[in-house]
């Protein structure tokens, strides 16, 4: 008794390193090179600390609207998380029995294994090209689309033909939409579909990680669901109001946007030019494999130079570096040290 | 399939009432009359923005070394939650299996019952008063102290016999302990005692319910547990920077608890005058009951008035009313509307 035995066997989810130093290029997390919306520097600065007297909205209800505006779904087919992480293990909760399965492709984001362990059910993965596979007693699908690690995009009626069939949840994970040329919004907001729930984050494209803000849209009575669940006071003051600050500034939203997809163009060629095979990437990162060395050796050598960026061992995934897109000057820093270390 | 036959059958916790109107006197939520520490505008005032696009630190280590000095307790020994609710879901999941119980005293903080059926567990009460009885398989014990909605103080000693002959773990939750004359800390800090946590939260004494930080401390294997079931970034930047302010300011602190007890001494006192019963509060809170005109009767008069008081229906908890302590000036007025009730 005392600690559970799943939570016993668990081996913790590791997040990417959060390197102290301001010397480090840090392109191994996905973050946004951009600074958040001058808009949210305003918030915080007028913030009536009084507020924080009180329990904040429960149900964020002002930043429910402005999420409606902006995805065209009602107030009522909206939640917002603690990060699309507190979303993730609602879901896990709300959509899966003790007996049932957590899928998703595979690979994917590393975290759905995680989550599936600490939820004490199996996980599942279906290996990516191709139809999709899984366990009979799967109840909830995990699809990042555009996937990680490796930037590919899903088609909308791809993602809506498997719904159609699967009996469970579909949760499409949109963490990078706003970075892709197509995004699933409209089969979460049609009335017809009723197991697709679309989930984004502002931690990506609004430059807002250290926020903790995630929101996803569904039909009704799944997203009630996760009202019935959640914790009271789940999202903070602050962070509601920092949010719609951001969510309301359209304009810098796409200005940011569009500065890291051109990034993206760039630096893809410039990795091509090297001989690099370049999974197309419709997100804010890369999903590269090096002419020649290996992705291990090429990271660690990075790492000695102060750039970070990510590698995941194992069979699927080992043989590539997933490299977020930062501003033009770090990619070309990046660039002449792959080219320095291709000669060394 | 799809959503889940417990989460089916839930019915949500009701929070107390978050009134708009700011001509309402709002004593229904324990929050503190007082605002938060001017520290904390100062921070929020000059924080760097840039750095919300980064992650924010996992593992909290500048708060938990703050919480460590206040309490005693070692870094490793401390966990920060989402507000102390997100503590209470952790700990639900790493220290309760599937078949086993929650328990607390009764009446006590309403939300555990709902938290247990989250969980998909059953909840015991034991009637507060004379030796606990909780069933056989119980794992987990809340302790709330002083207790909600009584006020009434345990001896750290009768907890600590309790923790000793009960085989699962105890978690005191100690929210309201500022307000207090003892407290159990020394029990969690103690090598000795390998199921206790001590749990407290910014939200009342700090002034910082809209913030969602609560921490609890205890020994390094349960604390480990809690790590590794919570999600990869659960306390926002913002809120940790916020609320290691608040922590810092203990002169402010110090005060503004003062003049709650004060105020709280004040209002008994006139409460009794008036032939109400009130239990001795060790708490921001008075639980009391009328000399005559039912509870029920005069919580509904006074919100009339605009003046919010919590009544919770039932059998145990029907007869009283549990009124927060505000101001000297709030209370005076509380007093005024409960004299010409009682006159109608």
């Amino acid at each position: 008794m005392r600690i559970t035995e799943s939570t016993k066997r668990l081996e913790a989810y590791t997040p990417g390193e959060q390197p102290k130093s301001k010397a480090v290029i840090k392109l191994n997390t996905n973050e946004n090179p951009y600074p958040p919306s001058p808009k949210c520097a305003k918030t915080l600065a007028s913030f009536d600390l009084d507020r924080l007297r009180r329990y904040p909205d429960p149900v964020f209800m002002a930043l429910r609207e402005e999420i409606a505006k902006i995805t065209g779904a009602k107030t009522e087919n909206v939640f917002v998380g603690n990060g699309s992480d507190e979303i993730l293990s609602l879901s896990a909760k709300a959509f899966v029995e003790n007996n049932e399965i957590i899928a998703s492709l595979n690979p994917s984001y590393s975290l759905y294994k995680t989550l599936a362990a600490i939820r004490d059910v199996e996980w599942a993965g279906s290996p990516i090209g191709g139809k999709i596979r899984i366990p009979e007693n799967s109840s909830l699908f995990l699809w990042t689309n555009p996937n990680a690690p490796t930037g590919e995009l899903a088609k909308p009626q791809d993602i809506a033909l498997f719904a159609r069939n699967f009996k469970g949840v579909v949760i499409v994970d949109e963490a990078y939409a706003d970075f892709a040329k197509v995004n699933c919004m409209s089969l979460a907001t049609a009335p017809k579909n009723k197991n697709i729930i679309v989930m984004r984050t502002l931690s990506k494209s609004y430059s807002l990680a250290g926020l903790r803000v995630g929101f996803c849209i569904g039909p009704k009575d799944l997203i009630e669901a996760l009202y019935k669940i959640k914790d009271s006071y789940n999202v903070d003051a602050i962070a509601q109001s920092v949010a719609l600050a951001a969510l309301k500034d359209r304009a810098y939203h796409k200005k940011t946007v569009s500065k890291v997809i051109k990034t993206r163009k760039f630096f893809t060629k410039e990795l091509v030019k090297r001989g690099w095979d370049v999974i197309p990437s419709e997100a804010n990162f890369v999903f590269a494999k090096p002419p020649k060395g290996s992705a291990a050796d090429i990271f660690a050598a990075l790492k000695k130079k102060n750039i970070f960026v990510r590698y995941f061992p194992g069979e699927l995934t080992g043989g590539r570096l997933r490299i977020t897109i930062g501003t033009d000057e770090e990619m070309t820093r990046l660039l002449k040290a792959l080219d320095s270390i291709a000669c060394s």
